[in-house]
């Protein structure tokens, strides 16, 4: 049984708090006699003071609270290892939470997290918050593509520039029939890459299709889903898929119905994922830097960990087209 | 700012331990009149006792280690997944670590998580471990695949049984010439599935070909490149890759040297993560329940710290063949 605090108190005939400051080094109004009883209790017991201890006065947790939509989903492990890998050079800790993409969830986390003394808080998040009640008492940084309005600590990636870059390299390659798979309405609003994916039609004098939008949750199993719903009924030659999982999905929608990509259909991602390069054929997308994300909001949270009242930095990630074999020039 | 203990305990003009005694039902000692001046202080200033005060006496941090190879493998984070999912059941929070495979790194996590007081420890891990010295002062378990050897605890997989049907499996087909990619010598080893391979082949008079087998890391990049070092040099008609990551590997490779997926050569992985189902074709893969992995590994630790000296029990899990579209019969 490890010895506590409690244990090293007793042995040395003092209270908890005096172990505790003389640990701590802040014990300098106790006797040199006690401070040496107290440390050879600590080193006879093998005692290793530990962080809830220290954490009576330094009011340091050293632990920050990490709450994901989907802990499987392939972007978000990306983002966690960010966070992790910068703050394990800290010393700092994550205290992870999985909400299932549910608000509730969310706001239990957050209670639990401050609960548990975190130093700080990264929520990535596809809801709107209530954000004055839930987060106030700690700093904390979202990443949620700037759906909650905010001054400060927006970290955000330049999705309608890559949308667009997308749509428009289609388009010089020939295709006017583009369809685009969108996320559910009101969730995980794609309105940038949708605005630009319209934006770029127009600039084309490509008329819009309605028929040529479908939705469904950004996953591999939503994209498949709704790719085989618009599918079944258009004759699209080149779609836009909302992320690479859903463009996953519509690999599989496609072997079914017996497109062959690129030759009968070509396919867009967003995000890069490591998997697609690796796809039958690799899939052309717009990376997205999920682990410098991670890591920039981690560097955030520690620098207004440190520095209390400072404000957050705002950033803007670059994105990448990266063209691969699931994209085909067609004759107009 | 949120007041601390101390700041209740300055507040009362009681010591940091009778407030968190108090507020630990443990007051008893105390006066009435103290009780209700610290339960006074405590909700004029909306105090929340936290994890950290209450663990003084407690001892109780309501928090567990969990230490991942790499957390944004698809095999991982689902166990994660598994273990969150059961934990928050009641009310425990991981402190997630990710050890990039590093045995060093490991060591260190455990160091940090044992000095942050966590009730417990899941240790995934590829390595052979000191666990006398470094894990002794804690509840934990190990997802190794039984590397290291003990007596209780023991979560395996039914390896060998599931190695040994893929390969019967494609013999029933009428393959001869069957490949196999394992993992690199010494880490992760997959002895039971190779095992498995090799008496499979003897038990149907097969002559086993040691230039049939490759070994790389056990991610889509190392089934990549072994499966094009093995597919350049043998004419195998089928492969038993040592995981569904490795065999997305292996299907790029093929596409890069023109062999079709059945056609040319059939395919098997083991994991069945969501995305093999999806691919192109769908992957003939050994299900193992990632998952159910984790939420058990949970569910014992729970027990374990919960009942003390309670020995933790073994579980072996059942693995499900399950045929897709990877694999084709060949005319012996």
């Amino acid at each position: 049984m490890k010895p506590t605090i409690k244990d090293i108190a007793q042995i040395s005939g003092v209270s908890i708090t005096t172990v505790s400051q003389i640990l701590n080094n802040k014990g300098q109004r106790f006797s040199e006699e006690t401070r040496q009883r107290v440390l050879k209790a600590v080193k006879d017991h093998d005692y290793n003071p530990d962080y809830f201890a220290q954490n009576l006065i330094k009011r340091e947790s050293k632990t920050i609270g990490m709450i994901v939509p989907d802990v499987t989903d392939l972007f978000f492990s990306k983002v966690i290892e960010g966070v992790e890998a910068y703050l394990t050079q800290k010393d700092y800790m994550i205290l992870l939470c999985n909400s299932n993409h549910s608000n509730e969830m969310e706001k239990d986390y957050i209670k639990q997290l401050l609960n548990r003394s975190v130093a700080g808080i990264i929520l990535a998040s596809p809801n709107s918050l209530e954000l004055e009640t839930s987060l106030q008492s700690s700093p904390y940084l979202l990443i949620d593509r700037g759906l909650n309005t905010r001054n400060e600590g927006n970290l955000l990636v330049k999705e309608y520039e890559g949308g667009y870059q997308s749509v428009q390299y289609l388009i010089d390659s020939g295709h006017t029939k583009i369809g685009m798979l969108t996320n559910e309405l009101g969730y995980y609003e794609m309105t940038d890459r949708y605005d630009a994916y319209r934006q770029c039609l127009k600039d084309n004098q490509i008329t819009y299709c309605p028929e040529y939008i479908e939705d469904g949750p950004v996953t591999i199993e939503g994209g498949y889903e709704a790719a085989k719903r618009l599918l079944s009924r258009t004759n699209i030659t080149a779609l836009c898929c909302g992320n690479d999982q859903m463009a996953i999905g519509t690999y599989r929608a496609a072997y079914e119905l017996g497109l062959n990509i690129p030759n009968d259909l070509s396919v867009i991602g967003f995000d890069d994922l490591e998997i697609s390069s690796y796809l039958n054929p690799p899939l052309t997308t717009v990376a997205q830097p999920a682990f410098e994300i991670g890591y920039t909001a981690a560097t955030y949270l520690f620098q207004s960990i440190k520095n209390p009242g400072i404000k957050i930095p705002n950033k803007t990630f670059e994105t990448e087209f990266i063209i691969r074999g699931s994209t085909k020039s067609v004759d107009r």
